[in-house]
């Protein structure tokens, strides 16, 4: 890997501190970091460098996923760390940070490969890319690169907006948006399953599919992103990147090649193909919801109105259901429903795959259809459920045979990604023709939810959601799989009880 | 169920006491048996009935899966038992038989169904047959049901000849054939896991199927039967009837219905439609093999010549392996590899189907196909091969993903059968069509071993059989799958050895 500079905008943010310093020092445990690396911190506040390593030192203390092991390496690791007092908007500030760069470079002998990691608010994006390029550091004879993460704007225009001035400053394929469900290893394992897998590349499409059903349900509430989440709602914060990534990977058809443009030539493919919906259809394909007060694990939970930071009368969608179709040879005919929302009955990321059911049995004895069921968080599995004889009573069941990657050890999101950008991978990240499709997909729900023409169903926090979001399946003759049952709840919540 | 008599010859025999008695008690306990029954065991010896009472006793105390359970309803079982000494030739003693069944039906108010099972010697099955028919037991106002197990015959005249010798006394329909691996839950899984899954229903034929191995393979030598072993070989003792069965029940098609006839017709379809094998074509589709001696789980075992009862000089097979064609519609082109042995790496009786290997990549990563694996004994295991990304190092890794059966409280297959036979259920017996066609397969087997135009390998005990039994899939551009390699059993060995 060719040595390089690291500069990371707003170092002394918690997602710095929990997710960026431990995965850059767990990468250079497993020496997947370049030989020679100079990181610069940036923040607002004046510190001395030795101060910023120490910061750096507890946060791999604190979060490391290998905080179990001797930090004999620890020492060597921080001397790689710098700090710079940096006001987003003052030019004077990159000019002192070209400096400390330069310096750097020169004595740790690094060629101008450098990587800007903005760690801060959306609306910094746009001026600290703009003093990236006037101030020069922008201008190397290496590499630049430029990692941000969501929001990508808050609508279509806004998104477009954004884009057009990262533009100005950074190429596109100098920009590696994070989103971190594509760093999960199941979502990257997806592809590889139909890819590898004859078997379910026969399986996988319209003749034998029924429906695909993704679900990311929650079981916090709002926590202390009040501010922000009730006005971008499940829509925005969810739906509008995490669900439709995960949709692109599920449906995308086998690239020509394991190249990044080839991957992601056949996501954009799949958003491309996703059947626009039109502002006054939204009702129809689109559920929203809100949590009202409940019961999660035994306590209760306030409703979304009355958390701390909520408007007492807010409209926002705490919870979004959906159904879309994808209109490509492999997919029409198939319903795609997606989920998300928070305060629901159990946290889990799922994409379950219902095949047809064609077998003809009486009313009776009606079988279950085979699911492959991909589990993406708490747990990592891929599960296939086959009905099979129970070899007591003789009855057809179904049964689930299933394998889990082990849990230990795996490289955290922010590792694999923050490597893959070092390496100058954009397999896993977002590219703009993706946001910009999506934001075009979602618009028009955006416009719904804000003129009030789709009802609002509140829900009690606990249970899977509104009713209706069960009516968008049951209408097609369907149900969502793998739902914890209400009344199991209500019967563990008297085990509770007694 | 129907009140009825069950009349055992044989009953001082190994198999009453292991497998019969045992079965008739835990069928009691689970309520399987007829409220009113009447057990008469025969033998040569004289005995009382409270002595035969007290031995059945002893074997179900012995052997019956539920020996730790409490006993206190042992006794009422024990009363349905009465004995009655046999000569199996002599007319008198079926007279004198009759006279019991007489008795013991007007006793219990048992119309007259009367069940033999001939646990005797197959020189027994047609002289008992008929004097069943002469002694009038067999003429009687209810059914008849005979209950025989193999060997059927020792090659296709000899078939022919009991067969016709027993349907002088019983219909076909009234002639319960038992080949043990049919009472196995995993075989009779089998048509339930087409059956019953869609996705298996698309998969399983010659578009997506590479080949089938089907595997029994056993560890121990020939143990106490050298004598009938060493006439009869692993092509009669195995191959015929075992193996076969588990071919049709692999290859089946879907019946119409689950009715025994249905069944068993399409049972038939599929060992009419295997593609007959010429004599002098034999050497090139079936390895024979003997074991030499060798070690079996670091014991040093002699070879077959040198176990006792053998002749010294012995060409009889204790291996066979086969490559068989099924020619119709679904498996054409499929090639089917069936083997059988004895002394060999382990114990295993499975069936692994490997999958079509289209997947294009470079030759250095070469991707494993998948298999769907069936295992029969000693475990009962479903699994499916597929290929997946090592969350830790991106590598395509195969994995197994599988559902094991309980293996606790699992009725026996002798449990099943018998509780089939008495409920008049013919599903997993085996047809005389079935026995037939199958003699008539493999008689040019038996003319060309008998006339020496096969090689006979010589294979050391603990191996996987013969070389000649890999370079038959070999040939073909196949393996055989999940066999213990030699290496790996050479380092345990020297493991052991350290």
């Amino acid at each position: 890997m060719e040595a390089m500079t690291f500069v990371l905008f707003g170092s002394t943010g918690d997602l710095a501190k929990r997710k960026i310093f431990p995965a850059l020092y767990n990468l250079y445990l497993d020496q997947k970091l370049p030989s020679a690396i100079s990181i610069i911190g940036l923040g607002r506040n004046q510190m001395s460098h030795q101060k910023f390593q120490h910061d750096v030192e507890q946060s791999i203390k604190t979060f490391s996923r290998r905080m179990d092991n001797d930090h004999s390496h620890l020492d060597t690791f921080l001397e790689a760390f710098r700090y710079s007092v940096l006001d987003a908007t003052k030019a004077d500030d990159y000019r002192n940070l070209l400096n400390l760069v330069r310096e750097r470079e020169m004595e740790l002998n690094i060629p101008g490969n450098r990587m800007f990691y903005l760690s801060v608010g959306p609306d910094l994006f746009g001026p600290i890319a703009l003093n990236i390029k006037e101030s020069g550091l922008g201008s190397t004879n290496g590499w630049k690169r430029l990692i941000i993460e969501k929001p990508f704007g808050r609508d279509l225009e806004s998104a477009r907006e954004l884009n057009a001035t990262l533009t100005e400053a950074f190429e596109e394929d100098e920009i590696y948006r994070i989103d971190h469900y594509l760093g999960k290893s199941m979502i990257q394992n997806l592809g590889s399953l139909e890819f590898s897998n004859p078997v379910l590349q026969t399986l996988l499409n319209n003749r034998h599919i029924a429906n695909v059903q993704i679900t990311a349900s929650e079981t916090v509430g709002v926590e202390e992103r009040a501010g922000y989440y009730d006005k971008s709602g499940a829509i925005r914060d969810m739906f509008q990147n995490h669900m439709l990534q995960i949709l692109m990977m599920t449906a995308m058809h086998i690239p020509k090649s394991n190249s990044p443009y080839d991957i992601r030539n056949e996501k954009r493919k799949v958003i491309e193909a996703v059947r626009p919906i039109k502002k006054d259809e939204v009702s129809l394909e689109i559920i929203r919801g809100q949590y009202r007060a409940g019961e999660i694990n035994g306590s209760s939970v306030v409703s979304y109105r009355k958390e701390p930071g909520v408007d007492a009368s807010s409209q926002n969608d705490t919870f979004v259901a959906a159904r879309l179709w994808i209109d490509n040879p492999y997919w029409q005919g198939v319903p795609f429903y997606i989920r998300t929302g928070k305060r629901m009955a159990k946290k889990s990321t799922r994409i379950v795959i219902e095949f047809k059911n064609s077998i003809k049995t009486g009313k009776s004895n009606r079988m279950d259809p085979n699911l492959l069921i991909i589990e993406i968080n708490p747990n990592e599995k891929v599960s296939l459920q086959i009905n099979s004889r129970n070899p007591i009573n003789g009855k057809i069941e179904p049964v689930n045979i299933s394998f889990s990657t082990q849990q230990s050890d795996i490289p955290e999101a922010y590792e694999r990604l923050i490597q893959d950008a070092l390496r100058g991978d954009s397999t896993f990240f977002a590219h703009w023709k993706e946001v910009e499709k999506s934001w075009e997909w979602v618009q028009p729900i955006l416009d719904a939810f804000r003129e009030e023409l789709v009802p609002l169903y509140l829900y009690p926090a606990g249970s899977n959601g509104p009713e209706a979001a069960n009516a968008l399946l049951n209408k097609d003759g369907f149900k969502w799989w793998l739902d914890e049952l209400q009344h199991a709840l209500e019967h563990k919540k008297e085990f509770v009880a007694l």
